[in-house]
């Protein structure tokens, strides 16, 4: 199951200029972009836990993502 | 403006062990789904149009995060 709303990830595919969507094309991306956050968020909370804290900050997940890239 | 909903990504988040996240975290990794949706979308666009198709389909979405990584 994904757990970003396919809409939402429909309107992302159009605004970047397509013209027809497949709803298997937002189903997939929606699923890629879920594994992505996950990831993100696994290393912004290692970052967090590393500078002593509980609560993940934007800053934790702007480095995650510099790290990871 | 982010595009993605910040009570999914902050699920998300959550859902990746994090036990507390801030506003701005989830808003932070909202904004960044959404880069990496128009990117991925974008590309995902051109590989439909090289097969002469104006539908982008799931199997857009997946080759183009492939040739991406």
């Amino acid at each position: 199951m994904s757990d970003l709303p396919i809409a939402a990830v429909d309107r992302l595919i159009r605004k970047a200029g397509a013209e027809r969507v497949s709803e298997e094309a937002a189903s997939e991306l929606s699923q890629i972009l879920s594994d992505v956050a996950i990831d993100i968020s696994k290393q912004a909370i290692e970052l967090a836990r590393h500078a002593k804290r509980k609560t993940v900050t934007g800053e934790d997940i702007k480095l995650a993502t510099k790290t990871m890239q």
